[in-house]
C-alpha cells in the first residue's frame, strides 16, 4: 500500500498552479505551500498542475522550481514532480552516466517493475535522450555484468500468472549447481534470470529454497564489492521480495555514518505511490524503530519536510 | 510499395463471411472464391471478416479453413488471414520448436520490423504461449547463436532518425578491426549489431564500406555451414536492405532443386502488404525473369492462384 495522503477534495489543477505560482514569486520561496500542495497529489494530478502552470504562466513550472530551490529538497521536489515512467529514465541516465554508476537503480526499474512499467520507461528515455535503454546499459558496462544488466533491462517479459512448476523445479537445480560451483555468470544463470518471468522465477526460488534450505540470495556468497555478485543479489531480491529490498536500502541509507541521501530520496519518491507503507511495516520490524521517526532524526529543514508528508506522518 | 490489390467497392465483413460460408459448406469447397475475396482484402479487414464469421455462424472461421483446405495452399491461407503479429509469433514459435531450426525468420522479425511492430509479435506470443519471445529463443538456442539473437530480439531499439555520425565512425572500425580478426561474435560486434538504432547501424555500415570499400556482409567469411556466421549475414543484410535480403531469399527459394515452399509462403504472404513490389523490381532487376512468372513456374493450382494473387499479377 501506498503512502501518499491524498485528500478527497483538491483545488482544480488551475488553482493548484496558482497557489505555487504565488509561493515561487513571493518574497522568499515558500517551501512550506510547495510541499503541502505537491505532497498531497498523485502522479496524474502532478501532470495536470505542470500542464496547467506552462499553460497559465508560459514558463516550465520544473525550471522555475530548480530556479528556486536547492539541496537535497531541490533534488527530491524534481524527482517527485516528473512522470514515474520519466522520473526512472532521469535516475537511469544518471546512474549510466556517473563515472562510478551505481547500478542498483537500473536492477530496481528492471526487476520491480511490471514489463509494462519498463516499457514506459524505456519510452521515455527514449524521448529524453534520443537513444535506447539499452543501448547505453550496453556501452556502459563491460563483461558479466553487461551480460547480466542487458539481459534484465532488455526482455519484455511475460507478465501472466501462468507458471510451470517443473520448469521452476529443474531451472532451481541449475542455479545451485552454478552457485555451488561459483560458476555466478554462467550464461545459464544469466538466462533464467533475464527471460523468466516474475511469477515464474518467484516459483523457481521457492523451489531452490525446498530444495536446499536456504535462499538463493543468500548462497550468493563471494567477494563483498565484486559488483557482479551485488547484482545478482540485488536481482534475486528484487524479484522475489520487493519490499523487503527496499527496507534493507533504507536500513543501508539511514544506518550510515552520514545518511545516503541519494538512496533515501530514491525510495520513499518511487514507492511513495506504490508500497511505501508495506516497506516501513518492514522498517519497522526489523529495527523496532518507526521509518518515520528514523528520517526525522536524519534529515532536517524542508527535505525532512517533504519526506515526511510523502512517508504519511501523521504527526508531521 | 505493398502489391496486395485492394478494390474501393467491397461486400461488407458481414457479405464476405456469408460469401466465405458458402465457399467453405458447399458441394466440395470453392477456393477460387476463397482466393478472389481474402487476396484482396488488407490486415484489417480481414480481422473484421472474422469476427463476423464468428458472430455469425458461431465457428472460427480458421478452424473451418483448416478442415477444408490442405498442402501448402492451407498453410499459406493460414498464414495470411492471421493479424501480422499474430503470424509472426506463430512463424517464430514454429521456428524455435523445431528440431532443425530456421532462425531466418527470427532474424527477419527482429531487424526489418520497427521495434513497435516487433513489441507487438511479442504480445502476441504472450497471448498464445504464456511465455516470452525471449525467454523461448533464449532457451531453444546456445553459445554465440544464442547471444545475438537474444540481444536482436530482446533489446526495444530506439526508432528515431537521429544518428551520432562519430559514433557510426568509430563502431564501424571496431566492426572491421573484429571481423579482421575473425572475432565475429565478440560481445562488442553483439553489443552493436543488438542495441544500436536501425538508423544508427546504417550509418555504420556506410562507414564500414567507405573505410573498407567492402560492405560488412561481404566481410563476414568463413565455413558457410556455420550458423553464427549465417545469422549475422542475414541481420547485417536485414538492417541495411531487407528488400534486397528478401529478393535473394526468393531466389534461392525458386532456384532450389524442389522449391522451397515454406520461406516462398514466408516472403510472399508477410511482404505483399507492405514492399513486395519493390522486392519485386529487384528479383527482376538480378534475375531478369518476373516474379510473377517465376512463380507461376514453380507452383501449381491454387497455392500459386493465391500466391499471383497476393503478388498483384494482373493477368492472373
Amino acid at each position: 500500500m501506498a503512502t501518499l495522503v491524498v485528500h478527497e477534495q483538491n483545488p482544480s489543477p488551475v488553482e493548484d498552479a496558482e497557489i505555487l505560482r504565488k509561493a515561487c514569486k513571493g518574497w522568499g520561496t515558500d517551501e512550506k505551500t510547495i510541499i503541502s500542495v505537491l505532497g498531497h497529489r498523485n502522479a496524474y494530478q502532478r501532470k495536470l498542475i505542470r500542464q496547467a502552470y506552462e499553460e497559465l504562466f508560459q514558463e516550465d513550472f520544473i525550471k522555475q522550481l530548480e530556479s528556486e530551490l536547492s539541496g537535497e529538497f531541490e533534488k527530491a521536489v524534481y524527482r517527485w514532480i516528473l512522470d514515474p515512467a520519466d522520473r526512472d529514465a532521469v535516475l537511469a541516465n544518471v546512474a549510466l552516466k556517473s563515472t562510478t554508476p551505481d547500478f542498483r537503480l537500473l536492477i530496481e526499474i528492471a526487476c520491480v517493475h511490471s514489463p509494462d512499467e519498463l516499457l514506459a520507461v524505456k519510452r521515455a528515455y527514449f524521448s529524453r535522450y534520443k537513444r535506447s535503454l539499452e543501448e547505453d546499459v550496453a556501452s556502459q558496462t563491460r563483461g558479466d555484468l553487461r551480460k547480466l544488466l542487458f539481459a534484465l533491462t532488455s526482455t519484455y517479459k511475460y507478465d501472466g500468472k501462468e507458471i510451470n512448476k517443473n520448469l521452476a523445479a529443474l531451472e532451481a537445480q541449475v542455479l545451485h549447481e552454478l552457485i555451488k560451483e561459483e560458476a555466478f555468470s554462467h550464461e545459464e544463470v544469466i538466462r533464467i534470470l533475464g527471460t523468466r518471468s516474475k511469477a515464474q522465477l518467484v516459483a523457481t526460488f521457492n523451489c531452490f529454497k525446498d530444495q536446499q534450505n536456504i535462499s538463493i540470495t543468500k548462497s550468493v556468497v563471494g567477494d563483498p564489492d565484486d559488483a557482479f555478485l551485488e547484482a545478482l543479489r540485488v536481482a534475486t531480491r528484487c524479484i522475489y521480495a520487493p519490499q523487503k529490498y527496499f527496507a534493507k536500502v533504507l536500513r543501508n541509507a539511514i544506518n550510515k555514518l552520514g545518511t545516503d541521501e541519494e538512496a533515501l530520496t530514491r525510495v520513499i519518491v518511487t514507492r511513495a505511490e506504490k508500497d511505501l507503507k508495506d516497506i516501513k511495516q518492514l522498517y519497522y520490524k526489523r529495527t523496532s524503530v518507526s521509518l518515520d521517526h528514523a528520517v526525522a532524526n536524519d534529515t532536517s529543514g524542508n527535505y525532512q519536510a517533504l519526506l515526511l508528508t510523502l512517508l504519511g506522518s501523521e504527526d508531521h
